[in-house]
Formats: structure tokens, sequence, C-alpha cells
């Protein structure tokens, strides 16, 4: 089942994605089973962000082929970071190239949505916490991470999280093709089930340190092809089952 | 003008420091100089935490004195991290050991409380953002801080944030004696004079890189003294014209 939200007479909805238009539910029902239909729409409307998480955790360097490709180990643990919510947009909306940067990558990675408080989860119960699968670019001013050498100031521009378009309810994360396309040529690929760390482990390593919440999100690391964007491009970041993420970039006014 | 928060007959409240007692306020008044008194409470109410932030954004090495006896150059740039909001407690709250470190420090800081959205703000203009001080405990988990190079795992488990007691809203931040106590000796002690980058040159580089939000929290670094806390330890924050934080750390269950 895909949940989206969207706008419509300028207000905003929640459904999912039906078979020839999207079916309005409740708030209470959404990410539910319980999906009552109470309206049809249909699918040229806005989309919106499909959840606002009060904390994004990262994970880097979590792919073993992009772990190969940069020539590093295979860490031990996992190593987080956080995106704030400030960093946030959705499906078309424009990614802003910060002044302070002139060096701007995309990291499409697999994104976990909470469904409910979550602290001290083990990984065998993990899925019981997890409302389902969406899709995040990891925007990152390469320049910045190399100078600060920690990660935060790089990753938490304004727009440089890009979450959607909808979220996916019913997949396994793990055996999904992930990918994107820079102006539609193919960039980055690879299969989550390269994952260091799966999703249920990082749904507990991650649990262990810090209380999870309703609509959290957690980004599970980016594949190899890491690449520079410029003003103009359209980014297309789609996974397997999914769908695809599409935004552009545009200058700093 | 030390506004609170605090808890009288299982109520949340707002208010002010006055003469004999707490004076109400609305949650409207709150932080601002239209603050009409409404009734009187006495002082020995539980304090509750006197503001929920979208995010915190901390400064690493911001003190002169600390960079010395660290032995480490003095930055050009600040370099920020984040603490999710999963971390924060209030004055009197425990602070819990958490079973993955062995080695969790106190940094005492100065913590700036924004006062309404403030984007690419210019350090001239930067106090009318900003409603006031308070003390907050950047807790660090040293040696996973050591061991991942990033830092936001250390600084991020439940109650790692000790944000309190309340708000002053007329204070100069430069030129404030800062200091912590361990079970009641002197560990941490500067000015917040010895600051490398000051409060409004702090507003300007981080509202240049993200969005704040009214209520956010930006930490400014800690003094030097920074060390080792176990279970049963106080722990005493206190800066000059805003009050003390106090917090003991406790086993994890």
């Amino acid at each position: 089942m895909k949940f989206i939200r969207f706008q419509y007479n300028n207000e905003a909805k929640y459904g999912f994605i039906g078979d020839n238009g999207i079916i309005e539910v409740s708030a209470e029902d959404y990410l539910t089973n319980n999906h009552k239909g109470l309206k049809k729409y249909p699918v040229n409307v806005k989309i919106l962000l499909p959840v606002n998480p009060s904390k994004i955790i990262c994970v880097g360097l979590n792919y073993r082929d992009h772990a190969d490709e940069l020539g590093m180990e295979i860490p031990d643990e996992p190593i987080i970071f956080l995106k704030p919510p400030s960093s946030i947009i959705g499906d078309r909306d424009p990614i802003i190239y910060p002044m302070m940067s002139s060096e701007v990558d995309y990291e499409v990675e697999l994104a976990v949505v909470i469904s409910k408080e979550a602290k001290n989860v083990d990984r065998e119960n993990a899925k019981d916490f997890i409302a389902g699968y969406t899709i995040l670019n990891d925007v990152t001013a390469r320049d910045l991470q190399r100078k600060d050498v920690q990660w935060t100031r790089s990753k938490s521009f304004d727009t440089f999280c890009p979450i959607g378009p909808w979220i996916e309810t019913d997949i396994n994360p793990h055996g999904l093709e992930i990918s994107l396309h820079l102006n539609g040529e193919l960039r980055q690929h690879s299969n989550t089930r390269n994952m260091i760390f799966d999703v249920y482990e990082l749904v507990e390593f991650i649990s262990n340190i810090m209380t999870l919440k309703k609509g959290d999100i957690i980004a599970t690391g980016t594949p190899p092809g890491v690449g520079s964007m410029k003003p103009g491009d359209e980014i297309q970041a789609s996974i397997e089952g999914i769908g695809t993420l599409k935004n552009r970039v545009i200058y700093s006014k």
C-alpha cells in the first residue's frame, strides 16, 4: 500500500494510491491497516511531504560496494549522524544550492519510517516499529564535509533532505534495486541487499541510543556512484517497489 | 526577567520569577516583554523544561582557554553538530548512564534560545532573534566520541541534554562567569568572554546554514575542565545572572 499526503483546493489531505486515483483516508487511518476510503481524487494532485519527523538519523558508509569503491574498511558498528527537520523538502520541491559551498553531491537512500515509540528494540521485533519505506536524498556539501571533519554543517542546509514521494508499507526492504539518475543518466545503482547493517539491525542499534518517535526517519546509507550536481540539474532517486523522488537544483537567491 | 515553566496540581504552567514567588503568565506572553501577571505561586513548584526546541545546534571547541588546554588550534569557522530532541531533560531530571559507554563526561554551556524564525541573519541584528539564555549540559560519551570520529552517537543518548532551569531574557551574554561543580567540587570555570565565536557570530553562521525556529537552541561550547561522571554523582552547572542547573547521574535500568 502506498500512503500519500497531498494537497487539494489548498487543503492538506491523507490518502493512498488506488487503481485509478488517490483514495482519501482520515489522519488516524494513515499508515495503518485499517484504511477506510473516504473519497477519490485524480492522481495529478500536488504531492506533500509524506511524514513530519522529529528527527532524521542517517547512517554513513553502509553499502559494501560503496566501501569497496572508496577503499575503506567495513565498519564494525554503524556510524550515525543527524539532519535537522529544517532541511526537509518534498517531491518536486527545489534543492537550493547554498552560497557557502561549491561542491554539492546527491546520495540516494532507502528511508525507514518509524510507526510508534521505539526504545531498546531487538532486531527480531524491529518490523513491529516500522510503518513503511520511502526515498531520501542525503544532499551533502562535499567540500564542507572534508573541511569540517564533522558532517553536520555539510548535510544540514535548508532543502538538503528531499523525502518522498510516498510511503510504501508492504515491501521487504532487503533486495530492492536502488538507483539515481542525473538529467536522465544513471549515476548510482545497487541493491539494498548490499547493506552492511540491515534495516532491522539499524533499528536495534539506534533505538538503543535514542528513543525513536512515530514518524522519525532512519536513512540507511548510500550505494556507490555519488557525485556532484549543479543548478539546473534534475535528480531522480528511485527504489524498486516504492517509486521515484524527483527534485531540481536551483541557485540560491 | 527569568521565565519559567512549572507544574502545579499536575498542570503545566508558564510564568516568571517574581520577588516572593512565581507569577503565572499566559502561553502567549511567555518570553515576551508584555507579561501580564495572572496568579502567584510558591517557589517550591516542580520546574519543567523551559522550552521545546525543534533542534539543538551545538558548537565544538569554542573557548580559547579550552583550545589551549587541549593544545588545539583555534578554528577559523565554528564546528557544529546536532543533539536530537529525544536527548533533552529538565532541571533535577536524572542523567541515565548508558550501557554502551564507560566514560560519560559533563560539559557546561551557555544556551541561546531563539525567539522567532531566523534565516541569513547578520550578527548586527542577531539580538532581535534571541529570546534569552539558559544553561545546557552537553553530556558526552567520550569513549564513543573517540571511536566514531563523528560525534553524533556519543552526544545523542536519551537524557544527555539537560536544559534549564529557566530562561533569563535580560543579560549581556558576553562576560558571564560559567562553572560546573561535581559533588560540590569546582571542575569547570571560565567566563563567556573567552568564547572564540561570540553568540551573535554564531547566530549569523548557523542561520546562514539552516532556518532557526522559535524555541530552537544554540549551545555555545564548553570551557576547560571537562571530565567524567559516574552513577550517584550530582552535577551543578552554573552561569552568572542565570542560575544553576542540577542533575544527578543514575544507572541504566
